[in-house]
């Protein structure tokens, strides 16, 4: 990057080997090397969402994300694929030095993944998890929020509450994740006690992104009342309203249970919001801070918007004060 | 007070003559003259919560506090109060100089109010209806979480995405609420923008409040997961988990509907929760800051914490910042 930006160091800096405490999310069907590459070039962490993808799509991204860049990128495996185990040996094959599992249980993978050396992060929602997940000797967690898009937890506790809760409860470090599009954001997560952030909606309205203009466009449109979490008897997910997202709404409220509930839901429809932008029929996953995205921006733009804008929080907090 | 604190200055504390940034929130059955005149006199803005008072308990109330404090404070009326319009008449008669309005049309009381020289805060949980109090005149808005206790929006609105939203879009300085009930969550909350902190459960949870002290212990008690939004069709309202608020989720998932739930819910259950201190049949309203909450403290205590707290964390914010 030609311009030298501010550097904040914690922990999670230290720990991952980056320039700067901001992590993109692996979002699936968004977090391919497209959007990783920049990422990681700008300093933060670029992390590669395999939930979308096929073992053999995760083997290309890891060569593409390489072939872009030499700095730390990741891996995040959720651990509701059914074959998550093979997506895990993939990036052990394939020597990933950094690797995220959300949605399960972190005493599955982190000890064969600490074994070679790889660096585990895991993602929770509750004190309870994250306690399970320092017990499991994963390096870090993200502390994600009920703010945040797509999956969201049954406790829908909310980043301001979580992660100072987190962060007394743990010994290692705690990434804040959810509600989170800027500097301010940004300032206050780490107010919290958080050493690094991690960012999905925001990024995910990046020129570089690999996702759908209208998708894109969605998320730059919505504004503070903008998401919804559907599914909650399945799977909390927080997406854009729409009008798909109002079908699923009113079949809860008129108590529909899971069976047909996952029949209306169907296959796919993250794909057909996110990758084909169907605006009215696809699932629009996308977080709170959607509402703070008032335009696309280049990667390397936020990257200076967080890090700039880091001191002048800090300046203006500063100026609160009463000099006597 | 003994000890000098460090003083925070914003447009907020100019409008209403405190020292210090922090707004006790005028809990139903728990913000009384025990409550509001520890926090007027530690310097922040007691605020008598009229909405489960009769009219002669409030006249009764706002003279116990011109008996405790001759610093200032306020009142809190929910226009979902069918006589509202009498409470409101009270602060006029009663010369109350600030009068915060909650739940309603801020367009109602805020011209009467505004003529009598009172300061109009309205509490708001939406862009949309914080545009709509700044255009009726008021002088600043609550921008309120879904993090918060009690009443909550059907928005469903987190704190951390709500605050700046509204800072953006209004000139009148903003107080955020819901979700604060330390100096991190003080800090964080002033980094996206806000003027000051209104705090709930936090305050509940003191040596002075005049509520039941099994509902105190039962916030003290409280895990991070341990609130619920229960009556989400009627009127969205989070308490501490607990036997009756159990009774309710379950109606509500089987799509009980409004009637039913209106008679299931019957009158009084706040007061038995908050006041009877009845943990099991009582609704125990409070904020997901209620997991923050790890001991009772004296108001005195907590304006330490916040104030030398803001300091120290400003200061670990500096030290994070990389010296070239």
């Amino acid at each position: 990057m030609a311009k030298e930006l501010p550097k904040l160091k914690t922990r999670i800096t230290e720990l991952l080997g980056i320039e700067h405490p901001i992590i993109q999310g692996g979002m699936a069907w968004v977090a391919d090397h497209n959007l990783v590459v920049p990422v990681s070039e700008a300093g933060g962490l670029g992390v590669i969402g395999a939930g979308s993808m096929t073992p053999s799509q995760l083997v290309g991204e890891i060569m593409a994300v390489r072939a872009g860049t030499s700095k730390p990128f990741a891996v995040n495996v959720p651990m509701t694929r059914p074959d998550a185990a093979k997506l895990i040996r993939i990036c052990l094959e394939q020597d990933v030095k950094i690797v995220f599992t959300s949605a399960g249980n972190p005493a599955v993978f982190t000890p064969q993944l600490k074994e070679k050396g790889v660096t585990v992060i895991h993602v929770v929602s509750s004190v309870r998890h994250a306690l399970k997940a320092e017990r499991a000797g994963v390096d870090a967690v993200v502390a994600e929020g009920w703010e945040a898009g797509g999956h969201v937890s049954r406790e829908e506790t909310c980043t301001l509450t979580l992660v100072p809760q987190v962060v007394d409860a743990l010994q290692i470090p705690v990434i804040a994740a959810g509600g989170i599009a800027d500097a301010r954001g940004f300032v206050a997560a780490l107010a919290l006690g958080a050493e690094a952030v991690q960012i999905g909606t925001r990024f995910a309205a990046t020129v570089e992104a690999n996702c759908s203009i209208y998708y894109k466009n969605a998320i730059v449109r919505a504004e503070d009342a903008a998401t919804v979490v559907v599914t909650r008897s399945l799977q909390p997910t927080r997406v854009i309203r729409n009008a798909f997202a109002e079908q699923l709404l009113r079949a809860e409220q008129r108590g529909v249970q899971e069976p047909q509930l996952r029949d209306m839901l169907g296959e796919g429809r993250s794909r057909l919001g996110i990758v084909d932008g169907d605006l009215s029929e696809g699932l629009l996953e996308a977080g709170q801070s959607a509402g703070l995205v008032k335009a696309l921006r280049t990667v390397e733009l936020i990257f200076e918007e967080f890090l700039n804008g880091y001191r002048e929080v800090l300046k203006r907090l500063e100026g609160l004060q009463q000099r006597r």
